[in-house]
């Protein structure tokens, strides 16, 4: 009746991820699809004295709200909502939709209005240091997927090491690993990307990559910062397919002239893309270069949490930078597009090769026998 | 796929009963079975300027949190839930159980301190006057009353009066009839209630009495007032059963001396009613009498907010008076009791026969031909 998972990740999440003080108030957001895991994370919260507060989203809401709101409803955040936001202590937030193209018949102006107007939201989020992004299995990603509901349970659940007996040891020793990588990076100040239709340098001097192991996002596993704004030259291409905005975009090709995007073409979404690059000045320029480093995950499945962690991809986003990598890019847009050098690239730092075809090179990381650095 | 009562149902709700200014934040709250009506609230809600914030529950989590809560839990209420009632503008509540003895397991006590603890989330919703609760059809509560889910969605949507081609007229047009009942009762000093095992004057001399019909309960039909505390003398039996707190309680037999609860027994659930009456001092007096009107409702359903609206039926409620009517009773408690005056009663004011067997007399509340005032 109940996978014994679901109270390991309740506790990864809480116990590790959140760790709140007594008292906290923390709010638990997520689709009706994950009502097993809020329960169990609710649970926990409650075992070790802290305050949930749940928000449960119902399936087609989203869709209802485009439909039925008023041009008034697009120029302020709901006011309650914003207090929820500014008085609490922590975010559990849990993405569990039912279908996963349920918006694709939104115009993108009305979900970009939005995300400008919530922009407040995600910055009350980002200031607080305890926040955890996750995701509950359903068959809507399962089929966006191509897969079963339950071989994409297994792979949900590996990408997060649950199926280790000890899985908070394991993103400790995965955050150590990649403490290193994060060192090595920092003392570079150029990074070159290199693959099939790609040829790709940007400046990332003086900026901190940030060592994301499972505070913030579950699954997780990458580095990343904020590249240096005016400094990407050359063209990327993104193999790697995204269902952005409820949407099917794929074979993204960008032009970079120094850190702007003079050329930008996709082979499916090409108007979202375009509506995307269009949305403010910030938008055409990069906030986030990172790298996978989580090897649990086998292969890409249309959903950014999981394929930009991907071991052995790169990704790289267009519009807003996060303030603690330094990077000074502002945008309403944040948006990440991935390229997968598994089947031939390079990644180099100052020159030094980095990595090669998908695998690090002179780091642990994704090198044991299991597949994973710090396997049990 | 969508039954068009649940439109109806939300207009009604929302343009009739809330009747929101725009801009007006409101908090629609219920349970996930409840979806269909949330998702028409909300889109009514939308429609009309105000700004709409959901609280879904899911079932389950009262059970996890009486089961997980720790002590300090019960001592204060959820900072972000009061911020939520503090700002809030106006308040839909739909009750939707999945399991209505799901918390027959739950020690009162713990209800009770929760009832306690909470009893400023009530008075803030009190102190706005939109506010509006109901009621959305689920196996539950047709399991609870004997029915298939069809026969209950018919039973309650008839008491809604949905079936109707304007349910808006008709709940004005009740107001009016209910209007003279309240103002007849408003002249009265001593109120007298006459049946089976019952024999009970009470003095309602200065007090307001309320008429409801649809403006905060739906459905809706009663008039209701908080009798003078130390004025009950005699003995009621309450023969319709009711599911409180999340277990059987029926027969409940109450005897009266000077307002104060003196003599109580129940032939099922005695524990949880001595429990209640012991919860604190003013939960052994009363704090409403109220007089169903609503002639749509055939038979009792074990759901007080269908329950005490039943025309021929008189409830009375041991614990806190609401302030509007006068009443000064205070405690954690509000508990109403119903008894059937159907099969022999009678209820006097000053002497004067108002009721007989269940039937108003010099009224025309239920005495249409279609069973009730105003009738399409």
């Amino acid at each position: 009746m109940h996978d014994p998972r679901l109270d390991k990740l309740a506790r990864l999440l809480v116990d590790y991820s959140l760790a709140p003080e007594e008292g906290h108030n923390v709010v638990v957001s997520g689709g009706v699809a994950a009502t097993p895991l809020i329960k169990s994370v609710y649970a926990r919260l409650l075992q070790v004295g802290a305050v949930p507060f749940t928000q449960v989203a119902l399936p087609g809401m989203q869709e209802l709200y485009f439909k039925n709101a008023r041009d008034e409803h697009y120029e302020t955040t709901p006011k309650l909502t914003r207090r929820v936001y500014e008085e609490a202590d922590g975010f559990v937030s849990i993405m569990a939709p039912t279908n996963t193209r349920a918006l694709a018949g939104v115009d993108p102006a009305k979900q970009q209005a939005v995300g400008k107007r919530d922009r407040e939201l995600s910055d009350l989020v980002l200031s607080r240091d305890r926040w955890i992004l996750t995701l509950f299995p359903t068959e809507a990603l399962a089929q966006e997927s191509d897969m079963s509901l339950d071989d994409y349970a297994e792979f949900a659940f590996e990408a997060m090491a649950l199926n280790r007996d000890d899985p908070v040891a394991f993103w400790k020793a995965k955050s150590e690993e990649q403490e290193k990588l994060k060192e090595r990076l920092e003392e570079a100040d150029e990074i070159r990307i290199v693959g099939p239709r790609t040829e790709l340098t940007l400046s990332v001097a003086g900026r901190t990559f940030i060592n994301s192991a499972g505070r913030h996002n579950m699954p997780c596993g990458e580095v990343f910062t904020g590249p240096v704004e005016d400094s990407a030259n050359g063209h990327v291409f993104f193999d790697v397919p995204a269902a952005a905005g409820g949407r099917d975009v794929s074979g993204v090709f960008l032009r970079f002239e120094n850190g702007r995007v003079v050329e930008a073409s996709a082979e499916k979404g090409q108007d979202y893309l375009q509506a995307m690059l269009d949305a403010d000045a910030g938008a055409r320029y990069l906030g986030e270069l990172g790298i996978g480093t989580n090897y649990g995950i086998p292969r890409a499945t249309r959903s950014i949490l999981f394929d930009e962690k991907l071991g052995g991809t790169v990704h790289l986003a267009v519009g807003r930078s996060y303030e603690t990598t330094g990077g000074k890019n502002e945008s309403s847009v944040h948006w990440d597009l991935i390229t997968d050098l598994r089947q031939g690239g390079e990644i180099y730092a100052d020159g030094e090769l980095i990595q090669r075809d998908g695998r690090f090179v002179g780091f642990d990381i994704g090198n044991d026998a299991s597949g994973e650095a710090g396997a049990a």
